[in-house]
């Protein structure tokens, strides 16, 4: 984790204090439900709950015990011997295993985890909307290859992404169900010593559903498909970071990250306005989809667990959380603060000289009987002689004998329009923003 | 695409064959939208049905053709006019891009695909369940990081592979959704040349949604999450596979693949006997995830499109279904046909003399009162000797003085009960095979 | 692998022919061998050689046998035995195992593969170098961020592509090296059936190295390092691709791709010209990356040898090198035919009005004792006035009343100088071609 | 970076301290350079050097100027300026870039940490070869497919592991050679306003190369390699780490981690001895292993730099290194320390009543003129019949008629032999540890 590229809230879901906060009410839950099922001594969760009111965990105390015993759960569990009395704790943990404690916890911070980032995801669809309407009928042009195709509007690239990271919502929302569950099973998942009950009460005050079948841990399919879903949004992320860094280019100059006062672009080229935020953005979801192979590989453990996935889990929980968090909410305030040139846009649509208009006239020659093939000849020689020459496509088209046979002036002309490409625009609208699909 | 790993259905949804027809069929029904909405002449859609009934594309004659033009779509369109005459043909594709033909033709692949996939699943299901009902009770030991823990049964090892592949299931089902789709936008995706009713006509009939917005091209943030969840299918592919290479290691013996009449283990040494099938799965499972990447780098493509995506596309699409649709069915086989021996499963769980039961005292000397910390020392001051020496952990405990100041010994003797172990594997089995969760 | 992304000599490399072929050698050679130390009848491989002259494996053949015996190997030796009599063959694979066959067969391949693609990259060397002799002085815009920097020459532009091509070339033979090694030494490779000379002999016939030491096979990690720096080459070759497809771009224009007689750039817009090659090459980079996931999992099997990593070598062995093979030429082809616009280069240069010399100015300021932050404040302003306004940044600094107090007007005049930019061209070919660094 | 997995040494590495403190010494040897050709005022680096004596960078101090210049070495060469005055500091930094200064460390920074490395894999090196010699000629049954196949040694098993850090070394020493490498060229690499002198003086004063070409950034194809080799070597640890966790298996027993006194195996079975520590170090190998595709997206950036790479170097610069540099120091340590069953071995090698000879008859037989095929069937049989009865290989090979024709008893009795196998294990330490290769 790279403090320069995190959010506080996001941080401290993965905090020390909050995990040892979470096993604690973890282990106080499973005493709760121990009670009500007469497996432990009436009275006792009252008590340790009294005993650790507004407890706040010493990092530093239980890291000193881990050294001793190398593992952290029983750090914990010593520790919390400590605060409330060896005679009081006695049935905390009983029946139970450290994953029972790490595997649930870790579904609680990454269920956390997930609803922060769904709240990214508003936040970035509303920025896409609004900037999708003020730019709705936006003329730009639309280019496949990097070469002009056809106008579309501004609007529509954002509409676009819009429609793109609600489908990122989407996913995470599956997502985070597969991993918002709760295991208390015991060693090896038979649940000898602990009874089902429990799980299902903890599972119920956590918020989380109960494992139906885990194996002392939670199985990582579900992990993999968690962290493999952060990488398909990470992938959107870059689609739209590259879509502004390509439109802030020197050369196309369409729109340009905010630039604020006092901010320095180069150190040595005082010119200098560099699409940085978004080049970031684009480092940053290679960092996140770095992060799936390795939660692949999570799957495979050793019969019913081993400890390989543990210290992936440690680097790519919070790390893939975290980064993801940041990138979303930076790309929010790109396109949030986004400033936008119509009028360098409508300059690059004119720069073709009207080749833009290619389809057009090759559909409108079909349409008078002339045959695909030969419609095409027509044009692309046209279209050639713009490329290479000084006329432009439209002088040479109005010009160009055989056309003229099936067309006439004033039907050319009309073909040669901005407007017949934006037809559409408002169905395309209603469909993404009014769910019209 | 390796012909030894793959299956006859799946290779023929991939066959140039079936892309040609699907092609086809996308311009027909395109062609009957637009009949029907008047931007087409009247009867041309019945004229071209009737012309190229039982057409079979010449793949050939396509191939050659795309060698002069360099464009497989302009290569089709220009047989397909052979065939149909180019009167006839002249109001095909109109206003359509290739892209519209390939993408919907991709999507209708996909989902072929993902369908004969959840074939292979739900026969991989039958066959767990199978076994997880013939074996549910059927004791075996439970082992973490590789080392004896407590006993479980082999019934619920294969529950568990149950739950995992509904799972499984559940997520291609949900991948599904995220391909079927068509778009029949036209260029840069603004409808300009072509009614949005075509692609919504055009969709129906396939059985696709029609894409709301799409830029010339589908996103590929969908094709991306379809590739990762093939990943994530086989990742649990290989955690499966790497279980049964584990029981059937010489010294654990507990499973074994079937071994077919007149195969031979080894060039060498004929009296090998080798997982080899899911050694196989394994690493065909390194294939599928190693396709994660490529399908995730997709995404980010230039502007409106580019076609960068298309190479990785030609290999991945067919290569990671193709793959996995074999490793599945090879896991089908293997765990239809897998030869079990309880008997030696027994023997393992009492290979340790009784230190499986450490968990048991432990717990029984903390409900007499004994601090945890205390308990632990002492079961694993035996278990230290035991280990170490050459008495058995039960002889150690029976004699253990501190032990029998509170624990009697026909209340030792007791504990040491391996069907403690089997209480809750009826509510586990309701929990996964009757959805109790 | 996808035909229309291959070459034939690597297509051959990896036939079934050329596999059995070189089996043969193995074979043949291991005889010579144990026949000069005496384990073997005098006069065997004599006879086999005779028998086998102009020997064409029957692939059907060995495949029907194989089916039955469900292992390559040994359908092939049977297949031999047919050919050459079963007594003449009893001396054949003597103390050997498949893996000896198999491995040291795969290193032939890979060894050969990486000798095609060291060939590649000296044909893609020899147009970088004529195209950056041919382009040395020709002025082009550098930019960072996608933004104008400070000009640069193309010449240098193909320059740097040829450095980073010869890294890779140099890392091509660094990594034949890791792969070229045979291994000859039965089960679990210690040489207790065959005599380590045999393996010896056979490496130098092969002209390879000898294991020293192999686990019945050959260690993995080399082959993960030869698919590791193919990836590493992949990614250079989208790099170079990248370069060209943003040089194509309409607003660019510096550059394109040959575009063929006949060929259609699009199905709908007839004025597209695409740079179709490099966008390809780009998803083909892709494809070589994802393989080298895998091949690092293929490292760690299973005691002295699983079979895991078998069918992933089947994929990505000929997979990786075809495509690759492929794309080098592509890219080769590409860079030899490229057109190149030194007007537009030019245009693009002045397109900022002088802002491109800012540096040059902030430089000048400090010289003349002004402090580097007050230079830049001074500088950043008119260049910011620039960006926003109408005004040339050359006029602006021209008429800055501050800037006037220490830089006279004929030395102002003077910083708006393209040759200055050029002036260590030579240097740094010098560097480059002629090795001086 | 998670604390628990580094070392101190090579956090320290990456320390802002560490990173300010190389900052410096680039300006410092530049400005003595550029002095030294006369481009600077002479007397200058000795006043800064003076100024800045046991000078500790404020880097809070810095964060602070960076938060206003968005821009981190601008902020650094502020604050310098505060130090040593904004008069004496005019000159530092002159015609430089940021990415001179960033680049250049970062080739510090990853030399640094390959010399770490491969100190690592010395100290590693050094225990494989001590096991090595130590169980030199202990007997120990080699597996294939987690078979038994034939008899190895525990030593060889040690020697492979040599052999393969052996390589890992070179690896790391080629690619360190890779990213030592210095660039001081200005803005888009064209020394237009340092002269390359200054760059040849800091290259030699740092202990790199010169970059022959640059582009204001060092090619990135030169850190994937980097990157890629560790993952490789990460794939190595993989395979002993896994290896280890086998042999620990219960049903194995043939080596085991330390376990130190007080240490808790397991919070719920105090009985277990857990391998871990290489349990660990699978997990940290599949990170190291996750930062390969980021680093290979890498190269690819936007014409003369863009700045995508640089927020992936902050991660996998400092994580994959101190996570690599842990991962080996872990390992050497399991070795150091491992615990090994000699008697254990024995006993699994004789587990299999003989099986584990079945290619010795088989060679035997065919010596003795039986067709290999008839000699494999024979053998079969028998080894079929041990594996599912109740009578040993040997016995049942001893008393089968067929083989009694051809073999003698005492011929037969001498093939069951141990030794047999360890005959070239001297040739096998000779070729590894003397490099008679």
């Amino acid at each position: 984790m790279i403090i320069r590229y995190s959010r506080e809230e996001m941080v401290k879901n993965w905090s020390d204090e909050n995990r040892f906060k979470i096993w604690f009410d973890i282990e106080l839950f499973a005493l709760e439900a121990m009670e009500s099922i007469g497996s432990v001594e009436s009275g006792t969760s009252k008590i340790i709950k009294e005993k650790s009111k507004d407890i706040v965990f010493n990092v530093n105390r239980i890291n000193e015990i881990e050294r001793e015993t190398h593992h952290d759960v029983i750090a914990f569990l010593t520790h919390l011997s400590e605060i409330v009395g060896s005679k009081n704790a006695r049935f905390i943990h009983q029946g139970m295993t450290s994953s029972d404690i790490l595997d649930t916890c870790l579904s609680v911070q990454l269920s956390k985890a997930a609803d922060l980032l769904i709240n990214d995801l508003d936040v970035l669809l509303k920025n896409l909307k609004d900037k999708a309407y003020e730019f709705k009928l936006t003329p730009t042009i639309g280019r496949s290859h990097g070469i002009h195709a056809e106008p579309t509007t501004f609007g529509l690239k954002m509409a676009q992404a819009y429609a793109e990271f609600e489908r990122a919502k989407e996913r995470l929302i599956f997502a985070k169900k597969d991993i918002s569950t709760c295991a208390l099973s015991g060693s090896v998942g038979t649940f000898a010593n602990i009874d089902p009950r429990v799980e299902e009460y903890v599972a119920k005050k956590l918020g989380l559903n109960y494992e139906p079948i885990s194996t002392q841990v939670i199985p990582r399919d579900r992990h993999a498909m968690f962290f493999s879903t952060l990488g398909v949004i990470a992938g959107s992320l870059e689609r739209l970071a590259t879509e502004i860094r390509h439109l802030q280019r020197t050369e196309v100059g369409e729109v340009s990250e905010f630039f604020s006062k006092g901010q320095k672009g180069s150190s040595s080229m005082p010119h200098k306005r560099n699409p940085v935020l978004t080049e970031n953005i684009t480092g940053l979801s290679r960092i996140v989809r770095g992060m799936v192979n390795p939660a692949l590989e999570n799957i495979a453990l050793w019969h019913e667990r081993d400890i390989s996935h543990s210290s992936v889990e440690r680097v790519i929980g919070p790390d893939s959380t975290i980064t993801l968090d940041f990138a979303i909410n930076r790309l929010s305030n790109v396109i949030e603060k986004l400033v936008v040139y119509p009028d360098k846009m409508l300059t690059n649509i004119n720069s073709l000289g009207g080749l833009i208009y290619s389809q057009r006239i090759l559909l409108e020659l079909t349409q008078k009987g002339i045959s695909r093939e030969e419609s095409y000849a027509l044009v692309q020689k046209n279209a050639a002689e713009a490329w290479d020459g000084d006329k432009t496509f439209k002088d040479l088209i109005m010009n160009d004998i055989d056309i003229k046979k099936v067309l006439k002036e004033e039907e050319l002309t009309k073909l040669f329009s901005l407007n017949y490409h934006l037809s559409f625009v408002e169905t395309i609208f209603e469909r993404v923003f009014n769910g019209n699909n």
